[in-house]
């Protein structure tokens, strides 16, 4: 086994194709948001990636095993064609992160990918209430075309962008390919459906294509119930002090 | 040395040989299974693997010195053939295992075995009374006929297979080599004989072959005192709650 | 990507040039000089150097991303060209740090660079008053030409020198550049621009060209305030005993 | 720069040598017995080997820096010619450990030698009176010859051995090269001259040889001292028992 290995599937012909990368990181916005898509429209899997990079791993459903890799899946939205690229793990090395990224460009690539974006959260580190999406991209010309849509700011995010997202930028530059990189404001504590909706709504404006939000919306009811019960328990804890005061009085 | 070395030591004519793995891992279930059909039967070496992903050592036992690796053994049960791996050591890296499995399908390649079955343990947190054997498999048809011998569960083994008997199912699939994984319910605290024993027990059945099981019961017999002893200490460790209470009244 | 990967970006015509390395290190010493370098002359990037041993991950400065990597900024001082080198990381693994300094020294050797200096911190463990330089070089003819301006300790640095700073000086006396890394000491606890003058001051004198210090100055002023408080936090921790005493008197 | 590299510094005629191989491990009993054979006999530092799985690091004495390494040294006794390995360290990796081995065993062959032995030492977790020599080798043969010289014990060193010494054997086997490696016992808290003399003293008669051990019992003497202040230290900590004792009678 090569260090990454491409498994082509299908070769649906799709035109000027956009790239949207989803994988596992902060809020698991990236991946929540890619993987809705999948869900919201017809798809065609169309090329798996594995690696020796990944972990050494299969993971198992109903006793049919499956060798951890990341799945380019091919989406017709009606208006823009898609090429979702999205899995359950990043590589375990840095080395790791360069050579997934590099044989991602490379599927991008054959697939004739014009343009892609990496999704993803930045933590803010507290619970967010209005959830704002800041970019970052890899060229000035794309920079502009996004400026209408999000935030650039002048500092954030802070550490720069790590993993897949950060490097397809980094290397899709290199081949003139490009990228940029959305990512929602989320607390970085939990999982966060509403980040995810807040990046597929800048998405959807920028690629242009139409979504509905109702599974996405669910899973933010049920996560907002989580988030509920934190704040009760911050106010529960800062409580105590309030009442003791008034004992005192 | 490349990075997997194999040093084939004999050729056996061998007839639809199945490969039977049993590295270390949970419980030693697979090594004590795999090493228990070495006891049994008459048995040839016929190939070692080296590699620089396994620890730099070498094992010294009256003084002479082996290279760690893993080896294969031809075992003729006087129905099926088998090709046994096993060893003391897994690889010491993610690549490592990819690279090793990938070393050990080539041989199973090369000996013609057309199907593979990888030996391990489950973990389950308490000591077992009732041995089961959950299985996982690289293709539907295997399932298929799997079924009648062992659970398929819907949601285990939890977090995959890892290591050396997932990637025979991940690689193996790739191969187009049908591969399936036994894994015996154990605690996860002790080395194992009985879950061993419950893992060939399914093998035999489905493999079609004969085997004792005298000592691998001696062994089994051993622990069992070892695990009875732990029974009692916990609940010694309850105990004193209830005279505590008795001192009261 | 190849494991370390060049990009050219001019080819100025430079004069013998001298490389000046000055890469993240104890006390940010090498980094601070070499970028004060950048900022007080006219100088042209000349070639980037990334590499999959640096991390996985892009810098963002106003929405625009960059990959990580080092630089190579050619400077003409009116008197000495050089070759300056810095960057904000090292390599992340052993053999990154062997691989990157390779390729440093092509660069250098592909602009007919004849003479190297790293520059550095030699950690204290205390704040420190004057500013001694210490040096180590590559090779006997070297340590002559330093021995006026530099202070050549039998027994330091203690644990030798590491990264790219110690490889410029071991792989470079493998490619016959004499190589020199010149070490100001620092107390390891602070960003010490102090330390980086006196490095500079050797440099100039060695090299001969000429700076100003300014801009360098007044970030040691600032962390002239920082370490002023530090000393008196330690002056105020080791009062009290005085003042018990007297009032035991 | 190659994962590991060889730079041949001389080429002296020597008769069937026997590679000696002793770099820092348990009690530093193999790297202070090699370092002895250099102090006592005429020298030629043959053959330098660097390697990225090496520290990045110099060394720095008097200013001269040394890229990390280990070396090669033909050392004439007048009886036997030996080749002898040494060094300040061992590999910083597993892979490193297997690819340096394969070096030094090019090396060995080049140089024409038909036998090796591993020095070291093998901890016995308690201070050592009478300095026992244990062996291993990679051939039945060797073991036969080395019989009477030293203990072949049946599950000791009970981990195996490990690093250069260890994959010597291992590896060495695999070219036809036998093979032995001598352990002196040594508490493994402590350098131990005395555990290094005890492992020549059985190397010199193995091989024929006659070496003094004048300086080395110097520093065997030295840390006699300091094994005696443990050994004082010991007997203080248990003491007050007994005094406790005679205070109550």
């Amino acid at each position: 086994m090569d260090e990454v290995h491409t498994e082509v599937l299908a070769e649906p012909a799709l035109e000027d194709p956009v790239l949207i990368e989803g994988l596992p990181g902060v809020g698991h916005v990236g991946k929540l948001a890619a993987e809705h898509l999948l869900e919201e429209f017809d798809t065609t899997l169309v090329a798996r990636l594995y690696s020796r990079h990944f972990p050494p791993q299969v993971t198992v459903e109903d006793g049919r095993s499956q060798l951890v890799g990341v799945e380019f899946h091919a989406v017709e939205t009606g208006d823009a064609d898609l090429l979702v690229l999205t899995g359950d793990h990043q590589a375990q090395s840095n080395e790791g992160h360069y050579l997934i990224t590099d044989a991602v460009l490379d599927v991008a690539e054959e697939f004739g990918v014009d343009r892609a974006y990496a999704l993803g959260g930045v933590p803010t580190g507290e619970l967010v209430d209005e959830y704002g999406v800041i970019a970052a991209a890899s060229d000035d010309a794309l920079i502009e075309t996004l400026d209408p849509h999000v935030e650039f700011r002048e500092d954030e995010p802070a550490g720069g962008i790590v993993g897949v997202s950060g490097l397809l930028l980094g290397l899709g530059e290199r081949r003139d390919l490009p990228v940029a990189c959305l990512m929602g404001e989320t607390s970085g504590y939990l999982v966060d459906p509403k980040s995810a909706r807040a990046v597929l709504e800048v998405l959807q404006d920028i690629v242009g294509f139409d979504v509905g939000y109702d599974s996405l919306e669910e899973r933010a009811e049920e996560m907002e119930e989580v988030a509920k019960k934190i704040r009760e328990m911050e106010q529960a804890q800062q409580a105590p002090s309030d009442e003791d005061l008034r004992y005192i009085g």
